[in-house]
Order: C-alpha cells, then sequence, then structure tokens
C-alpha cells in the first residue's frame, strides 16, 4: 500500500503529523529491492567495506570483558571511553575538543532530530544549502520551520551571500562541507574560514555534517569547520561509512551549553543510544583500525566514481552535466531544461535503472532537472549498464 | 556540573529546550553511581537476570548467518522476522495482531517520544494517571501539551471518572495498567475492560505501555487493553526487562493509520533501529527462550519484593502506607503529612541510601509525600539495612 492511500484515523493528528507526506527516499529505497534493478538510488554505503571479522572480534571482546555493562541501562552521553576517543580524533594542532562536548546519538540522523528540538520553533528561520541534504530537511520539517535557501554553487554554500536580511533571527545554519550529500562537492578553504568568523560571531550555531570527510579520495582533507572555531561549530560525525550503518553510532561535538540541552532533549527520546553497538565500535577502533581500514573504502568508491565518470563522458548527450567528486559516494547530473527528473525516474525504473531525483533536496527552489547518481553499492560492469540505459533516455526524450 | 548551573548559549533556544531542567532521574542517577549507596532508586533491571550466555550465543549466530545484513542500512519498520514474532506474540483466542502493526523502536522511551511528535500540538490536552511514568512526562513535555491528570486510586486509572468535560479534545490517553512505574499497582480486570471500551469509541488513541506485564509474580496476567481492542489499542512492548535494557529494542503495535504515520516520524528522527540489536534479540528468543527465562525473572523479583515487604512491616513507624505489588519493581510508600519526600531524599542520601521522591511522577498535583522503592538490584541484606535507616530518618522527623 502506498502510505498517500492509508486510511486516515479518527483521532486528531499533530500540525506535523498531518503535513507528513510519503517521502521520495522511503518510495525509492522499496524500488531498489528489486534484485534486477541496478540502483544508483540508495546512498548505501558498499558491503565489501563492511569489516565483518573485525567487528565480530570486537563483539566477542564486548562479552568477554564486561557483558553485564554491555547489556545494562547507560548513560545518555555516551559510553565514555568511545567519547574520549572522539574527542581525541578531532584534537590535534592547538584544537582540543574535550569528551564533555561529545555526545553519542542513534546513528547522526538522530542529531539532526536532537538539533531540531533544542533549536527550531514553528516557522522559525534554518539556513540550509541549495540543495541540500533529504534526512535533514525530513528532521528539521518535524519541528515545522521557515527555510531560507544560502545561494550555494558548484564548490557549495556561497558565505559572501548569508546577508543580515538573509539570515535575520536565523536559529541555525546547516551544511555539508564535505562532499555534500547529494552534489558531492566540497567547500574550499577561504569559503570555510568565512563561515567559521562566521560561526565566531555567535549568532546562530554553524552545523557542520560530515559524514563522508573521511572518504577523500586523495586523502587531502581540509580543515574542518570545528577545527577552524573549535568552541563555536556544531559538528555531526558518524561511523556509519567507515565501519557500518546498521550499527547506527554517530555523535554530536557542541559547546557545553548546547550539549546539556541536546542531552536532555536526547534522555527524553530514547534514554541512551544502545551500550552494545557503542561498546563494539570502541572495541573495534581503539587500536587504530580505522588508519588501515578508511584507506581501502577509499579506494573502492574513488574506482567506481572514476568508473561512473567514465561512462557519463562516453555515453550521455550534449547538454548534461555533471561534476567531478573528490570524495563520497555521489555524482550530481543537471539535465536539459526540457528534462524533469522525476518523470526521468518513472521511465528509467520501467528500464530496471533508478536514481534519486534532484527535487526533495531543496527547501524551496524546485531543482526539477538535477538527480543524484550513487555508485557505491554499483559494480564498474553495472555502472557502464545503468548509465546507458540513462543516456539513451536522455537522449530521446521528447522536446 | 549541574546542569542548571550551565552557561545559556549566546543562540536563541526553541521554547521546549529553554522548559527543559535537569531532570530528578538524572540527578539521581549520578548519586546511585556511587558503590557505598544503597539504592532503590534506579529502576534498572537486575544484572542477574540478563541471559548473557544465550545473547552471546544469538550474537554469534547473527555474524555467521548473515552479517552484511547485520550491518548495512535497514528499514525504518523495523526487521521483519521480529516484527511477525511480535504479532504472534500478542495474538491468541480471537485477537489477531499482525505484522503490518509493528514498529520497532529504539526501546520503548522512542515509542513515547514518536507518539509525542504525532499526537501532541502546543497546548493539546494528553490525559495520564496520577501519578503516571516520570519519562512519559519527558517525552510528551517536548511537544508542550497541556496535561489532565485522571483520578486514579490504589488500583489504578479510575475510568467512571473519564467524563466529557475531562477528556473533551484529549489528543491521547496513557497508561501503564501493569505493575505501573511508579506505584506497581495493577488495573483489574473491570477497569481494563471500562478503558477497551473507550478506547473503541475512537475520540482519541489510548497508549497502553506495558514494560512489566512479565513481571507477574504468580504468572496470571490480565488481559491486556490490546487484547481488548485490537484495533483500538497502541500497546508499547519492550524486551528490556526481559532480556537486557542495554540493547534498547522496543515496539509499537498500532492501527495501520496511525502506524503509518509513526513510521515516517521515526525514518526522521533515527532512520531504523540498529539492525544488529534487532537480528540479536530475534536470535535470542525465537526458539521459545522466553518461556524458561521469564519464570526465572518473575522468581527473583517475588523474592526482592517479599524481602522489601518484610522489612517495611518490621521497620517503618505508624503512619506509612504502602501497597502490595502483584509484579513488577517497585513498592510506592505514602510518609504521613509532616514529611516532604524530596527533603527526606536529601536525609537519606547523607546516610547512604536512595529513592525517587514522588513528586516527578505527578504531571499537575505535587505528591510530596510520596516515594519510589525499586529493589530489582539489592540483595535482601541490603534491603534490610535501607530500609532500617530510612524507617528510623522517618520516625525521627521533625513535625
Amino acid at each position: 500500500m502506498n502510505m498517500n492511500d492509508a486510511p486516515q484515523p479518527t483521532w486528531q493528528l499533530s500540525q506535523r503529523a498531518r503535513k507528513l507526506t510519503s517521502s521520495a527516499i522511503r518510495e525509492i529505497l522499496k524500488v531498489t529491492e528489486r534484485p534486477e534493478i541496478i540502483s544508483f538510488a540508495g546512498g548505501l554505503p558498499s558491503p565489501e567495506t563492511f569489516p565483518i571479522a573485525a567487528m565480530r572480534a570486537a563483539t566477542d571482546r564486548v562479552f568477554a570483558n564486561d557483558p553485564v555493562a554491555a547489556l545494562q541501562y547507560a548513560p545518555t552521553e555516551g559510553y565514555m571511553p568511545l567519547r574520549e576517543w572522539i574527542a581525541a580524533r578531532h584534537s590535534s594542532g592547538g584544537v582540543t575538543i574535550r569528551a564533555t562536548q561529545v555526545l553519542v546519538t542513534t546513528g547522526s540522523q538522530q542529531a539532526l532530530d536532537l538539533i531540531g528540538k533544542v533549536l527550531i520553533d514553528p516557522d522559525s528561520r534554518v539556513l540550509v544549502e541549495t540543495p541540500t541534504y533529504l534526512g535533514a530537511l525530513q528532521s528539521f520539517s518535524m519541528y515545522e520551520p521557515a527555510y531560507a535557501s544560502v545561494p550555494s554553487d558548484d564548490q557549495g554554500l556561497i558565505p559572501a551571500s548569508l546577508t543580515a536580511s538573509l539570515t535575520d533571527g536565523a536559529r541555525l545554519l546547516y551544511t555539508q562541507p564535505n562532499f555534500q550529500n547529494p552534489t558531492a562537492r566540497r567547500l574550499p578553504l577561504e569559503r570555510r574560514q568565512a563561515l567559521a568568523e562566521i560561526a565566531r560571531q555567535g549568532r546562530f550555531p554553524v552545523i557542520e555534517d560530515d559524514p563522508y570527510g573521511a572518504l577523500d579520495y586523495r586523502g587531502e582533507p581540509l580543515p574542518t569547520l570545528l577545527s577552524l572555531a573549535p568552541e563555536h561549530i556544531v559538528y555531526f560525525g558518524s561511523f556509519s561509512k567507515v565501519l557500518a550503518p546498521g550499527l547506527r553510532v554517530g555523535y554530536v561535538i557542541a559547546p557545553e551549553e548546547l550539549h546539556f540541552k541536546l542531552v536532555q532533549a536526547k534522555q527524553a527520546t530514547d534514554l541512551h543510544t544502545p551500550i552494545l553497538t557503542q561498546r563494539i565500535v570502541y572495541e573495534a577502533i581503539k587500536d587504530g583500525f580505522l588508519e588501515q581500514h578508511v584507506p581501502t573504502v577509499r579506494a573502492l568508491y574513488r574506482e567506481q566514481c572514476a568508473a561512473m565518470l567514465a561512462a557519463l563522458t562516453r555515453a550521455m548527450p550534449p547538454g548534461v552535466t555533471w561534476n567531478t567528486p573528490e570524495g563520497g559516494m555521489f555524482v550530481w547530473l543537471t539535465l536539459p531544461a526540457h528534462i524533469d527528473s522525476m518523470a526521468l525516474l518513472s521511465a528509467s525504473v520501467a528500464q530496471n535503472v533508478a536514481f534519486v531525483p534532484g527535487e526533495p533536496f531543496y527547501a524551496n527552489d524546485p531543482g526539477k532537472h538535477t538527480l543524484r547518481l550513487c555508485f557505491s553499492t554499483v559494480s564498474p560492469a553495472r555502472i557502464n549498464a545503468g548509465v546507458d540505459i540513462l543516456a539513451r533516455l536522455i537522449a530521446d526524450w521528447p522536446r
């Protein structure tokens, strides 16, 4: 049953629940469950990157070392050794992050929900990139904000566009500076410095969501906003892309005064993130495992991205444009103006190829001629086959 | 640092976040971390009840059978075999619960948050017992309702008091019919039938939160509200008290039209509950493990409860009253009118005994002379010692 066809309850729902409609992500994930589909839609990490043996060994150690603590209720803030590891991970040079700034969350999707809870009232202004992460829009929308889309180009958000009239009364600015979902673009250093300066002014928190930072193909990371303004940035990190997403372990680093509010909101939301999975993550990473593992993930995605770019160059007709990602799991396409990407999706799914249309990633402007291709779970041979089908549909699209 | 002393951010917080203050549960859990404390406060299951070997074996099977699926993103609704198990568990006689009514949650605390999200607007009326579960008040309060306390006695909520003027415009009624937290009282059959009839009228959903139902000392359960009105009750279940709370696996059974909204709200909240822990729970219980395990949990708590009741009878001065629980983890005390239980807590913690004052469990009326004693993690010898200290403080309390 399509959720839009669901019967409506006799009871009164909240305003926010009445606005909920079936999401594009959700409907698309259903399509991609069919094995014959070549799916550029999912946004799932490649299962080839899951360190199964290491996770299993870590789990064995958790059960061997302290099974009672791994099964009992635990502090809302998270497992202290993991919080300390995260703080150390983000401390270097002159930057010190304290474990007391770290809150472990049930995936970084929960960090979005908690930030919405503590910062957003109905109709309060929320600044987002153009386009921005669909999951952030879903989370924040539960708190009924008025979105203001910050002008952005192929390098990301344009700090100079953050004028007083755009930012007046803003409750937060949300950005993914590294290999953004959906565009894969990376914010250049000078823009990072400008955003860090805006964060230091303290008018509203700047949220740096960084799930893809480790997936930098050349291993040459740019400084995080957090490292540029450690007392002012709210940083979201995740183990979903470097270990495994099914564990749902993410985190928020925030100035203490916001951290306390987030902890209270989390207590009301799920008491704490499962302590078993937190301890498994800590056991898996505490002795430097990520230093050897992350390069293998990068190498896989670099190859798949190269295959995708080669296929696009070979097959796409004139008028289609795309970026050249320096990291991450996505390529962002712009179609000729006569093709609506939602209509293209219907046509391509009929030929067993799926992707995500750009539209749901825009808070305001619809972006009807854009689409996201995710290559992380698709082999080079299937990338070629899928791109061929898309290219033929686009070339033959009626004007 | 006490959270009430935390510096306030320069940014603007949401209305709900500004109302957040440090919770009694939270401050009390800090106290109980000190090993010298005899804690009747925590509300934690006894670690003696954790089936460590069974959990470990279940985890091994999960990693051996399908490790990739246990580590990848998973459907928001939950792991289908677990949903089916839950549906079958609640189907018997003429009652059929469908797996499509089941949503797996990150503990049943998350079920409270999701229900708040989809049903509560600011100032909308929410009906709760007197007293009611503190964690429910914390969750619902994020959505800023106006609570109406339903008159209740030592058998629980009084259905005849649900007059039109009390229930007019109510968005939900929240109840724990079995061994309620904090009072341990159990709702009698005829009141269950009356509540089920109110639920069938369909004016507002009746939420049956049932974490303690399995902890019935005599193994003679009363019918759940769900079984009396399966198409109308919203039922919360949990594995926290019968397996282990650190896994954070709970569930909501709801009519499909509400289920769809809860799923969408959950997607925005944490995408899904960790699939690893869901699969561990399923592997642990699928072959009937709970049938042998739950009776051992019941037997332990029955013994500890008997020790607590015997100690109270032996030591407490006249004017102190308490109930005789038929199940669960708590005893509920009423003090003489000259003793405020918050003041008693300060005095008793100074003598290394902790409990939870009744006050935070009341939505409206303060309940200053009541307190909750949890015996689940305390040995009979320490129960005796702790009750002696409390009894002496109460007997000597200045009038």
